[in-house]
């Protein structure tokens, strides 16, 4: 199974759309937004004051409103440099991307909104619908590449089997803490690979000295894992799937076929993988923590659920059939309502911010 | 009301959708092939052998393949001279521009099959939602603008109004035979101005000695109007508009208030308006004719009016609203089947294909 073909937040702007679920992607914007605005002032230097055109893409944009954010802040931040150092301000070319599965109709129905809010500047926006696992742009052409929460999903479903081909992670959708160690290492290979095939693409896509900014969730140590925050939403979602399983609605094999392709590296981890590629130099590798429960995150964990329900639906649906999600997201707001009436403390999601630097 | 809200081809891949009922671009885009591929060799001269990118846009480029077709067309003809010279091949940079009410997803969807095609070439696609009565690309960036059946669009509906406001084009939708002078007047200063605005944010856009490269429906002589030709399915569609009227279904207001922001030019108006911008040079006004019936077009009247429908119901449902649809476009078959029975020639479509040269 192709991530490409299943991985996109649930469309339109109904109830249970990404649009509207989009809460937590905010609260990543806000808390890593002054490393943004370091960023971009950090490209306008002696060397750009000839530029015309900023080349900016966001990769793994989604339908939520949080990519305008993002092109506020670089626009701003760039006119407040070039008028600081008395440069002309280039033009901005903005590129949206994400899966063609992305529901880029409504993405495109806010653009006219922010382009109203800038008319001392000219901007052009595009969409660019592919994987960013491969090549999405014409070499040597991007100045700026942003990715909130994207590049922790790997490339495709990681095969989990042993010699035999029998399932090494039963019962399981992600690394758990019954999963043997095989698995662990299956999960890490495969996001050293799909990084490494990310940074390849993008290096020769970006100008020199150009940037990529990213974010991802993350692991606090190389050696703690699982934690109790990798654990969710996963662990009571393969619950929810195995009590189906139980009730004769899915098959056993359909789950043990199933595993999330998704991976939270250690900071480590995501450092020795840059390194190894070699086509860029770390400039920043930062972390922050959100409490979920957090007042700006979710008011509830009903909120919480219908969250995880518009950016996993889409893999459960493709994998499992459209006809079991309103049980399958039912039975998984129960167990987590239950989860948290019982845990003494909220679920702490670390993220990473990481900036490189195009050699 | 603003075109740029309420043109767009019908969406999806259902039975009135745009996509299944495209067979008459589909043909225009067959016999306008043979000028777009002279015009894109003539682009790969001498001054482009240290040129590494092509930028290209297709602009109003709707949901439907036809766009596909005319980038394959690019691409090869590229390619083949290109090998010709001796030169390089670029990477491909496809623009695909409509309104931001254009059906993006069903476009997007076919994207990965047109790259299956080419994997000798590098090419990247990317989606531009806005009017292309503005700007929509950073300056001096593009090498080749197509649109097919695009530019005839105005931006917004004229405004058909004596001097004491009260309607010129009474149970009208579009200049007929009993339309007074002044209405076809507003239709081409209005069609001027808007051709004039879509030339000048080309020539910011386009590099020197860059091509455009579009087909409209145009008019014989800049006397015959209206014809009969150009009546159609206008003169249908005002007097099924005119009979729910008479049924109390419709408001005689809505329909004195409502005209097709729609102008087919002659030869003459076109040459006249490109010569006054002064940003181009025609290198080519050429016409072909398409008969209605032809079997390469549609098989019978019903065919017809579907795709008639698939363009036009955008427009009639913002107007008049979404609940008359199905009633409207019976009667307007009905009449469409009856105006075939009696009348002894098929309708003949005029159509222009215009080469401009950026100087």
């Amino acid at each position: 199974m192709e991530a490409k073909e299943i991985i996109f937040m649930s469309k339109g702007e109904g109830e249970n759309s990404f649009a509207q679920n989009s809460s937590f992607t905010q609260r990543v914007a806000e808390l890593s937004k002054p490393a943004l605005e370091r960023t971009v002032q950090s490209l306008i230097t002696e060397d750009f004051r000839t530029n015309k055109v900023l080349n900016v893409v966001d990769l793994g944009c989604s339908s939520s409103p949080t990519s305008f954010s993002v092109m506020s802040t670089v626009i701003q931040n760039v006119k407040n440099k070039c008028q600081e150092l008395n440069f002309q301000i280039p033009e901005f070319q903005f590129y949206l991307n994400d899966l063609p599965g992305n529901d880029f109709n409504t993405l495109f129905k806010g653009l006219p909104k922010l382009s109203e809010r800038f008319t001392d500047v000219s901007c052009f926006f595009t969409g660019v619908p592919g994987s960013f696992h491969g090549r999405l742009f014409p070499s040597n052409s991007l100045h700026l590449v942003h990715s909130s929460y994207g590049v922790h999903w790997l490339s495709k479903m990681p095969r989990l089997r042993d010699e035999a081909g029998l399932p090494l992670n039963k019962g399981k959708i992600y690394i758990s803490t019954t999963s043997p160690a095989a698995v662990k290492e299956a999960y890490l290979t495969h996001f050293k690979e799909d990084l490494s095939l990310f940074l390849k693409s993008r290096s020769q896509e970006m100008v020199r000295n150009g940037r990529v900014f990213f974010v991802i969730p993350g692991r606090p140590s190389a050696d703690q894992f699982p934690i109790r925050e990798s654990l969710y939403p996963w662990e009571p979602l393969a619950q929810s799937i195995s009590s189906l399983v139980s009730e004769g609605v899915i098959e056993e094999e359909k789950l043990d076929a199933f595993d999330i392709p998704y991976y939270t590296p250690s900071q480590q981890e995501v450092r020795e993988t840059v390194e190894k590629e070699g086509s860029f130099t770390m400039e920043l590798l930062d972390k922050f923590v959100i409490e979920i429960g957090d007042e700006n995150t979710w008011e509830n964990v009903e909120k919480l659920s219908k969250n995880i329900r518009a950016f996993t639906e889409s893999m459960i649906s493709h994998h499992f059939g459209e006809e079991i999600l309103d049980k399958l997201y039912d039975k998984f707001t129960q167990l987590s309502i239950q989860d948290s009436a019982t845990s003494e403390q909220p679920y702490k999601i670390i993220s990473f911010i990481i900036v490189l630097r195009r050699n």
